[in-house]
């Protein structure tokens, strides 16, 4: 495949490193996982270690029992989550970030951090625009 | 303010620094613009300079015209964008990244080119897993 005079990517290449501007790439896929509403913040919750499901959903103010759920599903199943289940009456079930998810989770914090750190600019950057903007056309 | 016994954070402690696990910070709002379906897409594909409305069309794949002036409306109005306006005829409209927006367009752009590179490893994740994820109860 490597000498391949194509120069459109093939999926082996494609599958080798992602394109996000490219529409069926699956890496869209993930980017939408870890930054959805809730899953970015539950990987800056899980960078501090090991949570219980009602620990997370303590510290991630607002989320829902089921999104909660949802959302771990989808990191689990990206492979930045783990899911340890104790076999002990009643069931006891923790969750902690893989070493993929910790990477992943932390370059999700510097975003975080950027955004926390800068949120008065922005704020006046709000407030100077009003909501003059939907009067103009695009 | 400063000086308040209060342990509780104040209105203009949370302006001085968001909180992102607090449900009623802004920092949310911001956070949700800029992981958006497109808004992180936009913001990668303006860091390589000024484009046209239809020149970002074209680059992010699969955004339909309606997502993409709304989502170029949020960045602009947190002070991520600029909207570019000539008084010619026909109207001509140019999209830029303030400095603000190059700062997090890089970050965004840190996230995305890590999903791209580990694509390979987190798709093995996804296929080892199957969909069997789903029958496990929480």
């Amino acid at each position: 495949m490597h000498n391949n005079d194509d120069p459109r990517p093939g999926l082996a290449e494609l599958m080798q490193r992602g394109q996000l501007f490219s529409e069926k790439c699956p890496s869209r896929e993930v980017l939408k996982h870890v930054t959805s509403r809730w899953g970015g913040l539950l990987l800056v919750a899980l960078l501090s270690g090991t949570h219980r499901f009602s620990d997370l959903r303590r510290k991630v103010n607002g989320i829902s029992e089921k999104m909660l759920a949802q959302t771990l599903q989808w990191l689990e199943g990206d492979g930045f989550v783990e899911r340890i289940s104790y076999p002990v009456v009643p069931p006891h079930v923790e969750y902690r970030l893989t070493p993929l998810g910790e990477e992943i989770g932390q370059k999700v914090e510097a975003l975080a951090d950027w955004i926390e750190e800068k949120l008065p600019v922005i704020l006046a950057a709000q407030r100077s625009k009003g909501g003059g903007d939907l009067d103009n056309p695009v």
